[in-house]
């Protein structure tokens, strides 16, 4: 345990020092080393697939389920997805040295904003060994060091695919500490990691529920973290009923296992004799299980639908289900997603100028919508390129994350002897 | 004890439902209430004053010194200052409501991101009473509801002044609770501010050392810290040396028990033996003590200096102290600035183009300047208007903070029917 301490704690040393340097490193080198890591994830592809087997053999030993041992496994085209993604990042622009806010104040300074990297990126994930590509290359491209520390049913694949990274990265013109991986499986690694504010500018947690509210609670230094996607669409009195059907579905039912889909829908009592009926056979046909309260029950009595407990709204399920609610008015459409709401995304269906007005301004949310749906929430689909993440929280990013939310900036002052009066 | 956690959770739960309402009030009805503000502050006087008249004594007789007196002390002056300082923050741009990053993506999308209050802001803060009327002016103007918590020394002066606050708010059309004052002593309810994620969205810790490391190491929401200012100016060997004289007087003596004041000058070993004796002797006219390296020591020997011991490199001293230091070449000045730097403020004097391009990129620090004093870096001299603090943290804000430093945004999509492919 006091050896993988004081590994930690060289490791995030070195990573401080290599942060140094990574900050000027020109965009083309950068380049440069994603294309050569794009390139050995593909080449090195034997050692890499070959760890992961072993993990995946030990994960079904112990009894990990279907599930998430088909999170876990890697193989020829994952890793050839993973290379891709690893390109797409070397063809998004360089977010570091852009300059903002650039004016001349009266006594002649020179005042302006240099965007420039954070410096040293703790990431601490699960079990998906992508985010290790992943990661890298968002802080390689961004100037910042990172320190991985991935979960223990993926140490041999995640220690593969770093080796396999760092080497590259390395022979790209990278300073070789700029990627560090922590070895140990201790779970003392990770607090000490949240405390590290000296080497460590930020903690991004990737992974469950759990994990990042452990992060939240036990963290000394700033974390950027994604939350739970609790989404709701309202279906106001105006809504044209057959575009809330297409987005509806779309919301439910093109990814239900992801945070933007939706979980909640709300229907004004004005249109919920016509309009459910419609969602409901649509969702029916794929499969999509109705959770329902009283009113709907009635209403959609030939659907054979189940009640809703109390634990179902507010509940995000990440499948084939949705929760479904009659309310009055709009207020009440806004009453309930500002209780049950996560503040991801959230969306209203409706003609009404108004309507759609006070939800835009009113809901308190990373993303509000009028007549889209809530699926759009995404760093690629909003023209960010790659994805950090979603944030839920307020602080410093909103909504989807792209390379600039792993960038900070600085204040230039270019003077010729000014002294303040 | 119970009791007074049982207020706090009640308190935050009110300012949670007011900045619900504080977010959508126009600005003039925050202009209005703020110039209430202003205008009671100076016509209830006598109840502030009396208050803080007992703080005063009690302060006296438990003994406190009178640098600490002064700091807690009003009078009507200081009254008509605060006042003033409402009216400025009145005058200041909403930042409210602006929208930015407008586009319309290919598939009809239009999609912005609107500036918005951060919601409630808890603020922590010692014993100079102004902070009451300054982060509750600063909350309110940026949209946010507000939960003060100020010095016990100061509590029946904080508490006047709450009040006679929440009243002209009130009078103005702003939300009862939009502000809320913590009566509570105990230092537990600190603890608790510092945990209450679901009502609380932002901590603004405003006192020493000592309280701001408390907040960030117990804190499981975000915060805006001002941190510890120790800012170098570096003499470097071309610089013009009666610019460099001028600079460092003002930076060292201007107004030297604040943070941006300088702490050390490092001085390229080419022009130590002229620029010592020339800023020594302005210096010693301005009665600043120094405290030397072997070097300076040896050539400042006339002037009687003292020896630095190893605690004064990293020092802030918030006195007319300055340390000193040779250096022999550019790199070992960003050495020094990198080692005992805090990332506040740091300063080069030289007339070298690539010296000063390699400050700029290379200082890592919130401010970094060439050829100017760092006693500008303040949100009035930046052009913000008024200022929430100095952030020596790199996440969400750097360096100044004026009220845009008080929102975030929310993504606002706008569609007709479109559906993620």
């Amino acid at each position: 345990m006091k050896l993988a301490v004081e590994e930690l704690e060289a490791k995030a040393k070195a990573a401080k020092a290599a942060s140094r340097k990574l900050a000027h490193l020109p965009t083309e080198v950068k380049n440069k080393a994603l294309i050569n890591i794009a390139e050995s994830l593909v080449e090195r592809e034997g050692e890499i697939l070959d760890a992961n087997r072993r993990d995946c053999e030990d994960a079904k030993a112990s009894g990990m389920g279907d599930a998430m041992l088909d999170r876990l496994m890697l193989n020829s085209s994952r890793l050839q997805a993973m290379a891709q993604d690893v390109r797409t990042v070397a063809s998004l622009a360089d977010p570091v040295g852009e300059a903002f806010d650039a004016r001349v104040l009266p006594n002649g300074l020179r005042i302006e904003r240099w965007r420039v990297p954070l410096g040293v990126i703790g990431a601490i994930y699960e079990s998906r060994p992508n985010v290790t590509s992943d990661i890298s290359s968002l802080c390689l491209k961004s100037g910042n060091a990172v320190i991985l520390r991935g979960g223990k049913e993926a140490l041999r694949s995640n220690s593969a695919l770093a080796r396999v990274i760092k080497d590259a990265a390395q022979a790209g013109g990278v300073p070789s500490d700029a990627i560090q991986f922590i070895e140990s499986a201790e779970r003392e690694i990770v607090s000490r990691m949240l405390k590290m504010s000296e080497n460590i500018d930020l903690i991004i947690p990737r992974g469950g529920e759990e994990l990042v509210e452990f992060v939240a609670e036990n963290a000394s230094i700033p974390v950027l973290a994604s939350g739970v996607g609790v989404c709701h669409t309202y279906v106001d009195r105006t809504a044209d009923l057959e575009k809330a059907v297409v987005i509806a579905v779309n919301a439910k039912v093109q990814r239900p296992t992801v945070c933007n889909a939706l979980d909640c829908l709300l229907v004004h009592a004005d249109v919920a004799e016509r309009y459910l009926p419609m969602i409901a056979s649509e969702w029916a046909k794929a499969g999509v299980e109705i959770r329902c309260d009283e009113r709907v029950l009635r209403i959609l009595s030939s659907f054979n639908p189940a009640p809703a407990s109390d634990s179902d709204w507010g509940k995000e399920f990440l499948a084939l289900i949705a929760a479904i609610k009659v309310v009055d008015s709009l207020d009440e459409a806004l009453e309930h997603i500002e209780r049950y709401g996560s503040g991801h995304s959230e969306a209203i269906i409706t003609e009404d100028y108004s309507a759609a007005l006070r939800f835009l301004e009113e809901v308190d949310a990373a993303c509000v919508y009028v007549n889209a749906s809530t699926r759009f929430t995404d760093g690629g689909q909003f023209g960010l390129g790659a994805e950090v993440g979603i944030s839920t929280q307020k602080f410093h990013a909103r909504g989807p994350m792209g390379l600039k939310e792993l960038t900070t900036y600085k204040w230039v002052i270019m003077g010729s002897g000014q002294v303040r009066p």
